[in-house]
Parts: C-alpha cells; structure tokens; sequence
C-alpha cells in the first residue's frame, strides 16, 4: 500500500512537470493531483529537492521499461537490432511516452537555471548513457570503451534535442526515428573506419543498411 | 537612435531570458532592463508576442554573427572547416555566446509547452538548417538536397542537446566541441559511402581525419 501510494505520488509528479513544468510543481497540487495528503508527500520524500530527485529516478526506470521490449523468440540474438530499438522506441505517439519525454526534457532545460537539479540529473544521465555505450560495445567489441562513451554521448545528445523538437510538432515521431537510425549507422561506420579491428569480431561495414531518408535510390 | 533603442530592448530581453527563462519576462521588467519606458516597448513590439518574435530574430543573427568568422586570407578556402568552424564556435566560453545559447534553449524548450512560439522557432530553426545544408552541400557536391537537409537537420539537433549539457555544466565546451567535430566526420563519411557519386566532385571519405575523442591510437 505504501508503495501503491509512493508510485501514484511520483506518477503524478511526472504528470504535472510534462504538464506545467518544474515550476509548476508545488507540493500542495501535487498533493491533489496524487490524491494523498501532502504530509504523505513530505513523509515519503521529505520535500520538494526529494520529489524530484525521486520522480528523475522514476521517469528513467519507466523509459528503461518501454525501450527495453525484445523482439520475441523468433531469429537470433542481434545487438544492432536491440541498439536501434532502444533509441528507436524513445519516439512514439503513446500518451505515457510523450508523458515522459516531456518531463524529462523540461527536468534537462531547467538544470540550466537550477544547479541544484544537476547532481541528481548526471547521475541518471551517465546510466542511460553506459546502457547505450554497453549495447554500442556488443555491436562493435573491437572499440575500446572510452570511444564507445563519446558514441553513446552523441547518440543521447542527439536523442534529446530530436525529441524537443518532435514535442514541439516540428518534427514527426516517424522521422525522428529515421534521423536516430541514420545516426547510429553513421555512428557505427565512424567507428568501423576507426578502429579496423584484428582477426577477432568486429562491426560491420553498415553501408549495406537500408537508409531512409533523402531518398536514396 | 531609434535603431538603438530597439536593440537596446532586444538585448535587455535576451539576457532577461537568458538569466530566468521566458516565463520571468515582463514588459515592465524589461522596461527596467534595458533602461526605457514600457510604451516604448509596446511602440516597436506590441506586445509579449512580438518582443519574443523578434528576439529570436535576434538571437539567430547575433549566433550568425559569432559563428560566421573566417579564417582570415591565408591558405584555400577549405568548406569543410568553414562546416566544423560554424558549429564548433556555438561552444565559446564568452559570456555573450552563453547567453546567447541559454535564450535560445529556453525558448526551443518551451515551446513544448507554449504552441505560440512554435511558427517564429520554426522559421528560425529551418534557416539554420538550410545554411549548415549549404555548407554540407560545398563539402559533398555529389549528394542531393534532401540527404544534406536530413543530415543539416541531425547536426543541428546534437548541438542543441550538446549545449543543453553544455550550459547545465555537464560537458567542457572543450568536449562538445570534440563530439561535433566526430559527429561531422561520421555525417560525412555516411554521406560518402551512400553517394559514391560519378566522376564529378565528391566529399572525400574522413577517415584519416584525425579525432580527438575516444583516445585513438
């Protein structure tokens, strides 16, 4: 019951911030919002730098959940597959998923004004960024580690300015997805070039993969 | 003076929104910011509406401005470096490149929640990415308009998530600097793999460019 009481107070938290942003999140109308009390709320999370601190770790779990689908039983095991799912599936037109994606831009955007945000955002953001790395590093196993982070730096960074602008209707979920695809295709053929590997595995040549955009004939 | 004063507001509201987000800007503020009469305000610019309209102008020629710096006369005209010097100059620590890049930040971030902004972020946003397409477009004369607009279109979209980390201290300007100039190498050599072109002019293929991140042996 605790623990139903926790989640519907972060589940509303994440409401709010997508809703009116950071700045409009007080503990009284989350308090409405959750439908708890607020001393529920300050019991749980002590106060306003501990909701958001919690709701950060909450809206990383849950787009740990939905990016983390696997293609089911059928055909073998394929780390570039599950790379390109993992970014891809950052960009659907799912209430839930806009929901989040909101709430974590507007969590990015105001640790520009608000350093006391940082802390608690680094953290989150280097796990997402050593969860891409590590999918990067199965893609490609002959690239030494520090160039599969700077990868998944740039893969991540991208990720996050596509989706403000896919949030802001200048930009369609389908050819966010297609400039995320073009960009992990570039990203594996850079390192391919750089990093020829020995007689062991190593990434293949990604230019035989389908493009998507520009037309290509 | 007339053309003063108005840039005199223009620059009082960047840094306004610079230092707290548009949701601190008033007229009576930015009055007292930049040193005139609210009615002078409403004279050149109505009202909210079109003091955020025409700084965003503002802003995207100052950047124009800042990143637009040749090389000076010695050595060929090299398109490529001009691609990388009007990219990598975004990332300056220099107070007004800074306050620059945090006005425009905030007005992309929210316009997730204000639709308003939307149409004046969106034609400032499609000139950007027709001039760095222009510049692709020297580098790789083989490819066509639709493939460098995509490719424009990611550059753009990784510098704007690079420089949300940038400004919230989670990246040197050193470092985003470097992810760009990865991040043209790997658009390049994508673009070159996908367009061999015929026996006219092509971009060359990056890979003995040198890279700084990643510790490349």
């Amino acid at each position: 019951m605790a623990t139903d009481r926790r989640t519907a107070i972060l589940e509303g938290a994440t409401r709010v911030i997508a809703r009116r942003g950071i700045r409009g999140l007080r503990v009284e109308e989350l308090a409405a919002e959750a439908g708890v009390s607020t001393a529920l709320i300050y019991y749980h999370f002590k106060g306003r730098a501990g909701i958001l601190r919690h709701t950060l770790e909450f809206i990383s779990d849950r787009a740990g959940r939905y990016t983390a689908g696997r293609e089911g039983p059928a055909g073998p095991y394929d780390p570039r597959r599950e790379l390109e799912r993992s970014l891809l599936l950052e960009f659907q037109d799912d209430p839930e998923v806009r929901e989040n994606s909101t709430a974590w831009g507007e969590l990015r955007a105001s640790a520009v004004f608000e350093p006391e945000l940082r802390t608690d955002l680094a953290r989150a953001g280097l796990t997402w960024v050593h969860d891409v790395a590590a999918l990067l590093g199965r893609v490609c196993p002959q690239v030494p580690a520090p160039a599969l982070t700077a990868s998944a730096e740039r893969l991540t960074a991208l990720l996050e300015g596509l989706s403000t602008r896919w949030l802001s209707d200048a930009l369609t979920s389908a050819r966010a997805r297609e400039h995320m695809r073009e960009a992990v295709s570039a990203e594996i053929g850079q390192l391919a070039r750089q990093w020829p590997g020995g007689t062991g595995a190593r990434c293949e040549d990604p230019s035989t993969a389908p493009t998507f955009l520009g037309h290509r004939s």
